[in-house]
């Protein structure tokens, strides 16, 4: 056939996705804090890849850089340069994941703007669960939006509070918003930080030998500063970090339900959350699920990366050999073109290959998770091209069965696989010999007991639900 | 000398530079207003380089592209495609010039909102003298401002009347406002035009043969786009266009007294603005200039292009021959990069040179205004440089020596050199044989008659000047 | 209709494109080349704005840049620095305009080779007629050709000579090429000009204060670097400047027939080429069409900015009044997008507009020539629309009915109006009352007397014709 | 300090580089070939990341494009159209590393060129050691050089022989050249594969079903197009596939001397070559090394990814568990920017941390390779600032202590740290508690017995070295 295809680009992940990363830096003595915050969000960049934005103030001067693109795409030399302060004090930045649309560039973060608390700065990770209820109601007083972003629900909301001090405002602005969600908020000379009730999104404090406060999303964002880890914000707690050192206001707490996917995939395996190691969490993930699930085969193989730590459990656990069958090409970015009949197979193809570590072998495949199936089914065909005589699928997570309001995108309910089929008709799906998942008890325990959020496998929602689901109807198109 | 100079890029210009040109269309028909807007903006290009932006809704959606550059920059085949709409009712566009700053893109127009009336788009040319008051009583009431621009204080007024339908609205927030300006708005479903009471800034209304409506700041986009000019908007008036025809809202008219630099400069010589054509009044300022300052000489020779008009005029009123004595290198554009030293000689030499027209010379060289009188001691020298034996500067409007407040960048006060130096002195510091200035009665006889805002060049404010003279301490620096 | 147009691209000329603009420069004592080349092109861009390229040595190094685009383009502050050398001793550059095909970039100028007489850059305006030929031979004897420039054939000749020097083997080369060509070559240490034995194509030699030497397609270059016109290459001469000072050989001189052109449209107004004034003879153009072609009418308007002479010179002869008839707009670059179906109109509509000044006028309207006849035929119209009575048009150019060999890309003979029709059917064809061209008599007198090239209006060729025409076939596609 | 530093772009690497990957393609039946390159070159993107090009026939036309960047960077859908031919033929890719410079681009592979043999293209791996002494006496007979690139020395020696058909021209041409090279050379109809005498360098043949051919530096890129490996090329074998199938022709062998370093490092795990798979002799090499070099300790950790293969066998040898110690940020791209202080020591950091299951351990680390050995100390350094008790370094390969001259960057000889160092000296340098580097004869037995070129361990060149080392003064910079 003479036929060419039309190219597009490709997603080549089916995973779910984090919506942000946060972090925000303040320091008495000057730092240079614009660079400092580059090297944060270099190291929370798995946490979104769709946008970063840097925001910087001395005092006086109030600097904000964003655009589309990965941390290192965005800042160039010139680029930091426009953000950079000499006495910068204070600074905020974030990456986000975001969906597809044509001016994605005006809901970059940090989101800026004047007020009568003067300039401020807001980054958030997470999802307020009836921020368009408040919406609505900020409308009908006569407030603009400019974004979609919730983080200017919730700036109006501080600013509304006229009379208030910026902590005050912020602490109402809390307690009337709901959901799952870890913020950074920076005027010219305070730095404020605040997580939900239910600490479902992660938020941690470091601090400097020179005395610098830090906040971000995970302790890896820490060390890239040269921070050590101090704590995690507690659940509902409210921090600011300023001239006179760190405050902490308890505003609402809840009962504490981290996400658990924080655990099994979205965070790095080199941080620590709420005292949990992930990469340890993860290791005990694999030798439970070896423990619920045991299977005799030759060698255990992880789907890269994600799944390395649990296949090392697993491998401990079984006593069956760890090894490399699945190769990952370091440069299967994002922008991977591909004719789009062909897309479905070529995006699992390009971005994996099997070595010859799987020929005439048993192979147990270890993943962290399944949301639509259909890269594991390409997965497990590739590893039979290769000579597995058989194929052993083994999930570190359980089914995904439902939508996650609290700010991570699984897909939307009927493309969940799990949500549709049977855990036999998924095996067959995907052709593997055996397939399990870890029990969510199995899970908790891998992490740390009773009370992570596992909504998006049983449905119990620990912070609420949204009331309008008239997303679509009430969406700005700008 | 082995010393390499740092490079930057320069300005070629010495003029007055206009703040914004403003477009917008209504079609009950489906039309390409995305790629109409585009056409119409273009034709708008010389009354803003700095940025463009686009606007389209089809009653449905409602889409936005803008960006720093000029329109051809900003929209290519596939950003124009991102705001095309198959079924596009209502469209407006902008194209500013605007002033130096690390963030300039956030505050291109049109500008965007939802509010309680829906979303709504706003492009303006001009200010309002009492921004910043306004501006101040809306933060204490708890709004938000993400830009600097004046339009962001229009939009709260607007939206602050949560009961009052968008015309109503629109009408009490134009008797809020002071100043001079020339707006267009569009919700969904309505075009809205409205201009200031003065009229100082220009607003025409057209119409194509399928029925659709068109307003821009002058005719030639009108032309660009099909239509034929139907009239001005007339100060203080509010047009609206909807499926139910042009409508018309008389809200406060004061003493008419248009822009005297629209004709003087700033408008195209193909336009006609409140009955008057615009070449047409610089031949007769040429006219004017004449036989109020006659000189014997050889040729007439103006600076092109702007000078083109004037120098016709004054070569018929005076029987000297007029030729082509100067040529501008069409690619001076504005990126041009020179030492920083040379940069001032360089700017004008590599944009305009002299033609063997002016050897053995005596030449009346005319210009339409001097503002820092930098450039034009270098066009003087270039002649003498080139064989004239004697150059005799004529002004076809009176020394600027105050600052616009409507719209207009003229350069700061104490930069107008004929602010702070006698013609005599300018005419050293140039180092013509002799200067001389258009009257102010030469001037308005040769646009209308008494009626023109002649404000930059007697400091006779027809439309207020502003209160608070704060702009650069309330500056939002993001 | 609510069918979306795809969109284009569009050309906004229909001009004769001149191939080339060359500039070198050698100067014993530091002197920053890369700039000073970027200044020479500058004001040769109107030569050529698809490509542009400088290349600079200080005796040892060696740097190129080039690249798609204008000069301004090309080069900023970061590219021009990649060839700044703090000891330059030779530099040259290229404008370049060139058709449409994939990989321009690998044609765009200066070549840059290593050969056994060192490294060698060669920058060249015109063509050589014989180049296909010579470089068929050129393959058979082994060599490899990179690009489809002549210019790599002249170093390919060069190069063979492995015994002779430099200057000897440039000008066995010249005796071996026959066209109409004007060159700048350089070494690590010399600069080189020649000029065809016919001296078609211009080139032009200049000195400045500090010894430096120059040579450009143009005195405007020279002017441009502080450099004042010292004379012509003469035909067939072959100049080279180095530690020495400026040297001459005469290689071999025909009759003298320098391209009219050059006069007619491609050289700046401000230029002097061959002794005589570009503007003085366009103006001449314009009273010898006057008493050629005489006709009752009210104003002379020129077609911006090429007509502006010719109009002068008409109306002077005529005695009727020049007015501004005609308003270009300076944004008409070369990146409009248009719908398919309307380019052909849009593209002047776009460009061109008429002033008021054409109402209710009879006009005699004067442009430098008529290629296709497309473009005439709109500004007609437009003139008509805007309310002219009569339209006389005068062209001050004889028809073009014959292909350029020297340079110069006239279009395709089937597209070259007056190659087809009759210059009644012309007139009808383009709506104009009357039309003539000023005859080649005419235009020789108005340039400087007999001698001029005017093969593209009766087929004379003075330098020769291709033997071979099969360009298309040997075409490199890379 | 309120210093702020500049800012400069880091490679985060400090490994061999390979300079080249080659993929070649055949088809009588019309595919896409444009884009089946492109899968074949994202699959070798391992072995260049500076630079990437395509070239492509339909028997007629002849397509070249190539630029800097990854293949992702350099094709989007626009680029790749414009190579895209609709019955493609034959097709030949590259990607390549390259050193640091001005004018890489000119540099780009294929290189392409008109020759009296029709128009070829050329894409090659490896050098040639006496390349330098053949590009001499061919500049004496008269031959351009436009770039410095190996393929043009090649190219020439091709054309040159003017009388002989592609086939034989080539062979003669490979036996003229000596070095460590693999090649893919394309005309119109015929794609030509060929490989040093030593084969040093990788080629490998393979077929689809629809019976197109395809040749390429690893079977890895095979596999992306959809083809089974038949067979690599013999040492010393020129292959040809036309409309007849595919020819062999057996030129020169010598002692077949793979480079050791494809298995040690540069191919990838799912590849194998010369009959010997990567990843299961990288597991050997982890095998042997633990028997050569045992130690007691807690944990085995590699330096992913390139230990991982060695790191599995040393666990398994050893029996001390296999763990995740070190993550690598897998957005460690090439353009991180950091200030220049800071720079060695922040590009591991960015790129490397330690997970928590390094704490309190005795930590076993492979790494493939030292170079100059900066890396290696902080890689230790951050093991022990994470925990680690005691810290054992193993290396997959002998101390680097020559250079090589086929085709890989190891860094100039004063910079290879075990050419100046002893191990202990290197030991005590990045503070490691033992070094050991796997033997020579360990690792030949780890790949496939003895034969391995193991120039760069011990100097011993099989295929010889250059006469002349002047490459930098002979070099162009163009």
């Amino acid at each position: 056939m003479t036929e060419l295809w039309p190219l597009e680009s490709l997603e080549l992940e089916d995973k779910p996705r984090e919506e942000c990363g946060v972090f925000g830096m303040y320091s008495a003595t000057p730092v240079d804090l614009a660079w400092m915050t580059y090297l944060g969000l270099f190291a929370l960049q798995h946490r979104g890849q769709e946008a970063a934005g840097i925001c910087v103030s001395d005092g006086e001067k109030f600097h904000v850089e964003k655009d589309l693109g990965l941390v290192t795409q965005v800042f160039d030399e010139r680029k930091l340069d426009t953000v950079r302060l000499a006495n910068a004090r204070v600074s905020i930045g974030h990456v986000r994941y975001s969906t597809t649309g044509s001016n994605l560039r005006f809901n970059a973060q940090p989101l800026t703007t004047r007020t009568n608390k003067g300039v401020l700065g807001l980054a958030h990770n997470g999802n307020f669960v009836n921020a368009l209820e408040v919406r609505k109601g900020l409308l009908d007083e006569g407030a603009l939006f400019q974004t979609t972003n919730d983080s200017e629900v919730m700036l109006n909301l501080i600013a509304r509070q006229a009379k208030e001090d910026l902590i005050t405002a912020t602490a109402n602005a809390m307690r009337e918003l709901r959901g799952g969600y870890a913020c950074v908020l920076m005027s010219r000379t305070q730095l404020v930080g605040f997580r939900d009730p239910n600490g479902v999104r992660p938020l941690v404090i470091g601090q400097r030998d020179d005395g610098a406060w830090v906040m971000a999303s995970e302790p890896s964002a820490l060390y890239a500063v040269g921070a050590r880890l101090i704590r995690d914000v507690q659940p509902g707690e409210l921090v600011w970090a300023d001239r006179d050192g760190l405050h902490s206001m308890m505003v609402h707490a809840a009962r504490h339900t981290p996400c658990a996917f924080e655990w099994i995939y979205f965070a790095r395996p080199d941080s620590t959350l709420d005292g949990v190691s992930i990469h340890e969490s993860r290791v005990r993930m694999g030798e439970q699920l070896a423990r619920e699930r045991p299977v005799e085969a030759d060698i255990v193989v992880p789907v890269p990366d994600s799944g390395i730590g649990a296949a090392i459990g697993y491998a401990r656990a079984s006593g069956i050999p760890f090894d490399y069958g699945l190769y990952k090409n370091p440069y299967a970015g994002r922008t991977f073109i591909a004719p789009t009949q062909e897309a479905r197979e070529l995006k699992v193809k390009m971005k994996l290959s099997p070595t010859s570590a799987v020929r005439g072998k048993r192979v147990i495949l270890i993943d962290d998770s399944i949301v639509r199936g259909t890269t594991s089914r390409q997965i497990v065909n590739l590893l039979r091209e290769a000579g597995a005589t058989e194929v052993h699928f083994r999930v570190s997570s359980p089914p995904i069965t439902q939508p996650c309001f609290y700010g991570i995108d699984t897909a939307a309910r009927k493309e969940l696989v799990a949500s549709t089929h049977t855990i036999e008709e998924i095996r067959e799906l995907i052709g593997a010999d055996t397939l399990s998942f870890i029990s969510e008890r199995g899970l908790e325990a891998a992490i740390q007991g009773p009370g992570v959020c596992l909504a998006c496998f049983n449905g119990d929602y620990p912070a609420g639900t949204p009331l309008l689901n008239d997303v679509d109807k009430l969406a700005l198109e700008v």
